[in-house]
């Protein structure tokens, strides 16, 4: 089974289409990489970065001729892209995508891939706060997690061959179903990107000098929420309105949850705060296991000179901390 | 005006006391270090690092003699060390802490302090996620706050002489009122840490399949509210006893602000909640421009090859994200 594709086409090329592109390139896993968008400032900016071989600003010129397509625009313009496209991809032609959300993927450009091309929508988990052609790099995906969500009636050599693509690129590759993705994402990220956005946005409607205080003082917890809330608004707005059901259920459980906190501080309850603090220390060490995290105190942020990396302690307190 | 201590006692040497210990030491602020701490092997591990040179589980012989007095210890042992050391404090002598919150501790300290004593309650805005006297560092301080709180009748001379000390750490230094402190510190720190806390808590709940697929796809934003909810339990703990009204306060309005958030993911309200991801970028920019973060991409974790140090482009998208 051969990992090189003839034609890679990426329709929208922002961070993760520019990181397919560096990525693909740089292993060799293309002939030719097709670039289509919808801006001709984008497009141009593409191409001053050389990051394929051909560009234009029409998506269904982009996927002729092509094996592998990739849509990597936001969510939100999936619909009407896999209307243009359907009817020019080529007969076993893979389509992917790169959205954040699944069934909702499935439900609008499903209906456009026509019999015989096997539609594979994915999400490669890893980014960075940067978006655009500019912030692509051919080692995002190294060691980050890839999920595939293959319809029953894709060829299992179709979906071999896609996962073969992104373990090139680096990513550790999981198949699931779109539904159950669209729930664990909806926890692992849509709802601390919605709580992120809104407690930044909770600060931004302070008093101007109780603002800029915060800002001043933001290494105290706050601006740890500020790079999460610092992500691309259209592509987020897009995540809210596609993956409405699940995030409302997790945000239901969040609040209960939250409610129950309040209350503890509200009537002065130590021993149930202190419970609480104590049990989410063995989460966080689970995702240092888990090799998704480094130890590094405070993600090695410089501290004009560095700080030594030491593993994460859970001992008896004699000091105040980052508050 | 002399930055020099004749003796710096640490009433507990946990991360902070640690890292002052090490960082007076190398620029050469005291003569002699005295470690007190209320448990005996805490005591040895402080001895084993070589952090001071008088080791006692007396905190009243700690201070006896000691012109730089700085509490260290969780704010909930504050009022009963205050209590023990009162009268063993030196005329003249300073004494401060590191306490994330500051009425609460004029509240209990302040009484035990005699007559020609100079309490100057003090919080540096610095730490990680580590806790224990092996996790400091000499240069923990550099680039950071640290907030003095001065009550009015403290002469302007020892303010002086305490703010010269943490700015030989490395601090920024500013005096402010001990409550606008504590409002100020409730949304950029303890909010932060409450909403972490709890979703951190909220997974912890999930079904056990759920949960091993959370931890494994956490980079995708939960990753980053596990370090925050890592840190100290006993400290967090006392903050959210002692900083209740302003922690309430805030939390209002944020719960307000995500109920009006919450029914526009309901509503399906795009242009709301494009709005709001787009206002949040700029407080991200303030911060970046503050110096109080690196715009290093997911500040510069590794990616196998490190990603290109870009600066923070705010454009038009064309792809995903970190979602």
């Amino acid at each position: 089974m051969s990992v090189t594709f003839r034609k890679l086409a990426l329709v929208g090329i922002g961070l993760i289409g520019s990181s397919i592109a560096l990525a693909a390139r740089r292993q060799n896993l293309v002939e030719t990489i097709a670039i289509a968008t919808r801006r001709a400032e984008t497009l141009a900016e593409a191409r001053a970065l050389d990051l394929g071989d051909i560009y234009t600003l029409d998506a269904a010129e982009a996927v002729r001729g092509a094996d592998l397509v990739i849509l990597c625009a936001p969510v939100g313009a999936y619909g009407a892209l896999a209307e243009a496209i359907g009817p020019f991809l080529e007969p076993g032609a893979i389509v992917s995508d790169v959205g954040s959300v699944k069934e909702h993927v499935v439900k609008v450009v499903g209906p456009h891939v026509p019999e015989g091309v096997h539609f594979i929508p994915g999400h490669p988990i890893a980014g960075t706060e940067h978006s655009g052609p500019s912030a692509g790099f051919a080692e995002l995906f190294a060691g980050r997690w890839c999920v595939l969500t293959p319809g029953a009636d894709v060829p299992a050599a179709a979906t071999a061959r896609l996962v073969a693509f992104w373990q090139a690129m680096g990513s550790m590759v999981e198949c699931m179903d779109a539904a159950h993705h669209d729930m664990v994402l909806a926890i692992t990220s849509h709802i601390p990107h919605l709580i992120a956005y809104n407690i930044v946005g909770t600060v931004a409607d302070l008093e101007a000098d109780t603002k800029s205080e915060v800002i001043k003082f933001s290494a105290s917890g706050f601006r740890d929420f500020t790079r999460i809330a610092a992500s691309d608004p259209v592509m987020w707005r897009d995540v809210f309105l596609t993956n409405r059901d699940a995030v409302l259920e997790m945000l239901g459980r969040f609040n209960e949850d939250l409610s129950v906190l309040q209350r503890a501080v509200r009537t002065g309850d130590g021993p149930a705060l202190e419970a609480l603090f104590t049990r989410t220390r063995a989460i966080r060490r689970s995702i240092i296991s888990a090799g998704q995290e480094t130890a590094a105190p405070d993600f090695g942020r410089p501290h004009e000179a560095a700080p030594p990396a030491t593993p994460l302690p859970v001992r008896d307190h004699g000091g105040g901390d980052d508050a």
